[in-house]
């Protein structure tokens, strides 16, 4: 029954032969690549907002310097990327060009920052998208955590299946919120340049704190977070038509740009128009409020902004479970991680991320705000250790203009990691600490786990070893019996085939009960001996512990007496609660216990099963 | 390590045969038995003043005379009990004299009752506990249920531990409740007499129902509350020192006499002095209050009362696991409750009982109020059922007197019956469905316990069977192998040490990888074949059961495959998490599909343990 809700949910199990990729073209790898980048505006917006308006109308009045100074830093980034994509037509991920360029050391400090980003982005999407729907419908505030959640369920269910229209389902929200956006920032302008700029003297809330540098650059640090995703393009080249390579340039370019004005462009007539956000408001809604009133377009724009968030969230489902895969097919992560589940996706990855991240989300209550200072960090931690990788990359490989080459991912490593020192120092204690710790969590735990695989591999190894058999002596059994029953005949069957030297255990509970089990056992098995023992403390486990370990001594020839366990399965599982559970700990107390080196204990189970 | 822990908390393990019975004399066999009936006292009278005094000063004139009934229905019971002492020395139980004189049906729901009740005798106890030491320091009130739960977890883990000194540590509370309580009230009749009594007209809150029938019968149904424990004694005569008859009656009486006096004083005085108790404080302690004053007295006697309650609640971690127990034996219980821990009590038991009690005290957020209308029934549908059966164990054996005897049962019988008729009638809605609900389903299950034991015994007996083995041809092995390395070496030499006809088996899942395994595997094992299989979905279990259907079809030789299975032990317990559970599921899978009847599939078990 439970198989068939899984069906139902799920769709039924895919054969591996249908795993191809479908190519995509420029306008859907588009919709498939830039979600994240684009909705990233939606809270970097909003981070700016916040850290100025506490220092009053002087305070926002740094808006736009601010915002031109990440879009410079976007227009290096995205050139760095640029390169990067003919580097690395392959699939050029902070992890694998930090890997191959710098060491596996700093490669994995790249991916522990990878894998804490796309658990994060998951989670500062939905709340972002929770908060932007609850801007316009004030009676959702309060119940953000559960929105999110339940959000996050849906996606989560949609990737186990498996989402095979990956270009065309998710490509209406991106160009919905494109093509609202746009018109609305160009509608801003027209009305900007007819009503002229409005003094944010007269609309600003009083300061109550100065202007100082660490604001500014407090201000700066978060607002980077509109860079997050920008990479997204470089990670999945190969699922671009022919020529990859060109595609992928060119929709990185109109990425870029489409970032850099829908970020500069909000963020400008936010400050020209003076406007301020409400409590309960994030402040693109209180810009698109302003310009389009309270009517449909209102609805609209905020609607298409959770929309686009959902599917930003939705990208984390794409990158996580992969990551982990190239990390657990490196040994780095346990190897569960690379098996494809009945959909041919990555089940297990995607139900990874959606722990962590629902965790996050009801840790923080829903809270972008106070997720972003643990958010930015890691982003730019990949960044600049994908840029020194290239940089690395153009000094090794020496190709045409690689000087050039080498200077411009110069430039974006050197801005990238100021830029992580800033957010860095200025975030340290609202929550950047919590990645740092973190990714030094994780790598030490990546490389644990390698170390064990390859312990785990040596000591397989059949390098060193005879290549024949060793002749084994026919095996001495004991039988542990509960009493002289049909459930013990199959086992005592059994046994008598494969050996002449059978002996019958029976672990007596309570004093007295021994004597008629073994008058019984004499007159079904008079040719096979019963062996009786006490126990004191009432324990099955140990006496008959004890009396192997007597009897392997006894004999000393080297090898353990094997133990035939007679095993009634009941007809129901739930029947299994009314009986002891007796077999299955000696099973586990036998099958951990490790002896001697060599040969362990066999167990052999010979189940008996009841019909009713 | 958790074991130390465990044996730190809870002792360490005794062996069975320091499991012998202290015999108590009277005043400790007082302090053992008494608690949960001089205790009652406490919500008892708690109920008939909060039943009354929606019904203003006209309601609450009502106490003394509802509390003169209650006391003649104790003085009925008392003697009922006296006569079971007589015919039950090995003690008496609800249900064992209900199933040895009405049949087992009625004793099972006698047992049905007294374990819901048992369940209720604690949760009550320490709701009621908590009040009466909240009473004295209100700041405790909004924690009753937290408070509570504490104690639980005290009592409880005491009960585990196991208590060797009942009569001694247990008498304390007993006897500190029995030596405040009663200067008190005796204080009070005194101060009564030279103060002359209070008109209830001139402090009672105004009437909000009228006194009906209905309100007064609803009222004597929880006052009746008081008459709860008072069975103890019969059930533990085997506990008294000889002449244990005559010692159990006299306790009986002194018992009945005390609870006599403590309910009826208190309710008298109450009533008299026109005690009216405030919305955090219980009636007892307003009693307490008005007459000791805020002084030191005052909170002896509170503390005095929540410890009696407590000792009350241990009584059920006493009664419960027994009764239990002897369920258990006879066969409608899990077995696993007739089973003594490592310090020889009924651990099972024990735990669920705290379990069970723990989520009333939850669910009904720690208040004694709330859980009285679940506690009343069931505990007066036991007295009725000892009761009549005590009448039909008269009537059957004829001895001296028995007219007079089965008389007086009779009577008791009578009025308990009736007591519980209005009991169910005016609780019905409050909560008393639901123990009639419980009721049904509990003795549901009981049958259906019994009759899948009997089913199982049914299956298990070697009657009609021939006493001699059947000889059993040289088993065809399969190994399912993951790759060719250390680990399935042992495996292949085991097998083939006991079977001529050894195949392995490869499940390929990524295709294209066998080619490589098929080669190594001819040049280690060049003399046993090895078969490979294709995976199209990805999992190991159903191409391996596949091909054993359809190795055992090709043989048709009546025998099934024997399965051998290579299994590496990990060094470590959490090493697991990187491994796949592969060799578990197929396990699993193996032990629970039943196949024909008859001799099942045989499983063996090869550790290989890591070293690392």
């Amino acid at each position: 029954m439970l198989n068939k809700i899984k069906t139902l949910i799920l769709g039924s199990p895919l054969p591996t032969r249908s795993l191809t990729e479908k190519r995509l073209n420029k306008v859907r790898a588009l919709a498939a690549f830039s979600p994240d980048a684009l909705s990233s505006i939606a809270y970097a917006n909003q981070e700016i907002f916040l850290g100025l308006v506490v220092a009053g109308a002087s305070g926002l009045s740094l808006a736009m310097p601010i915002g031109i100074a990440i879009v410079l830093l976007l227009t290096i980034v995205a050139a760095s990327y640029f390169q990067t994509i003919e580097a690395y037509p392959g699939g050029g991920g902070s992890y694998v060009v930090a890997r191959d360029n710098l060491g596996s050391f700093f490669g994995l400090i790249a991916a522990a920052a990878l894998l804490m980003d796309y658990v994060l982005t998951a989670a500062v999407s939905l709340t972002a998208g929770v908060e932007a729907i609850a801007s316009a419908y004030p009676i959702l505030w309060s119940l953000r955590t559960e929105i999110a959640l339940f959000l996050l369920v849906i996606i989560t269910l949609a990737n186990m299946r498996g989402l095979k229209e990956t270009g065309t389902l998710m490509s209406i929200p991106v160009y919905l919120f494109l093509f609202t956006f746009i018109p609305m920032i160009v509608f801003g302008l027209f009305k900007l340049s007819t009503q002229g700029v409005q003094e944010l003297g007269a609309v600003a809330p009083p300061a109550v704190k100065p202007v100082t540098l660490f604001l500014i650059l407090h201000t700066f640090a978060t607002g980077c977070t509109a860079l997050t995703g920008i990479e997204a393009i470089s990670n999945g080249i190969p699922s671009f038509q022919p020529p990859e390579i060109k595609n992928a340039r060119i929709t990185l370019v109109v990425m870029a740009i489409l970032m850099g004005f829908l970020f500069a462009g909000s963020i400008g007539l936010t400050q020209s128009l003076g406007i301020i956000a409400g409590p309960q408001q994030t402040i693109l809604a209180a810009l698109s409020q302003r310009l389009l009133g309270d009517g449909p377009g209102f609805y609209l724009i905020q609607f298409a902004t959770m929309a686009v968030l959902a599917v930003a969230a939705n990208t984390s489902f794409a990158g996580f479970p992969r990551l982990a895969a190239i990390l657990a097919q490196d040994r780095y992560l346990p190897r569960q991680l690379t098996s494809l589940g009945d959909r041919l996706v990555f089940a297990n990855g995607i139900g990874l991320l959606a722990l962590a991240s629902g965790f996050l989300i009801v840790l923080f209550r829903g809270e972008s705000h106070a997720l972003i200072p643990l958010f930015a960090v890691g982003v730019f931690i990949a960044f600049t250790l994908s840029q020194l990788g290239m940089v690395v990359h153009w000094l090794r490989l020496r190709t045409p203009h690689w000087q050039v080459k080498a200077s411009l991912n110069g430039l974006g490593a050197l801005t990238t990691a100021i830029t992580m020192i800033v957010i860095g120092y200025s975030k340290m204690l609202e929550g950047a600490w919590i990645t740092f710790f973190l990714i030094c969590v994780l790598v030490i735990v990546f490389m644990r786990i390698k170390h064990h695989y390859q312990d785990v591999s040596s000591q397989l190894t059949l390098r060193g070893l005879p290549p024949s058999l060793r002749p084994l002596p026919s095996p001495r059994i004991v039988i542990p019996v509960s009493g002289v029953h049909r459930g013990i005949i199959d086992a005592i069957d059994f046994s008598s085939s494969i050996s002449k030297d059978v002996t019958g255990l029976y672990i007596e509970l309570n004093p007295g009960e021994a004597e008629k089990v073994k008058a019984e056992w004499e007159r079904w098995f008079p040719n096979i001996p019963l062996v009786v023992r006490a126990s004191p403390f009432r324990s099955v486990v140990a006496p008959l512990l004890e009396f192997l370990d007597e009897t392997d001594f006894e004999h000393n020839d080297g090898q353990m007496a094997v133990v035939v366990l007679p095993e009634f399965i009941p007809a129901r599982w739930w029947h299994g609660l009314l009986h002891n559970q007796t077999t299955w700990l000696i099973k586990t107390a036998l099958l951990y216990r490790r002896r001697h080196l060599g040969f362990q204990r066999v167990i052999i189970d010979i189940p008996y099963h009841l019909r009713r």
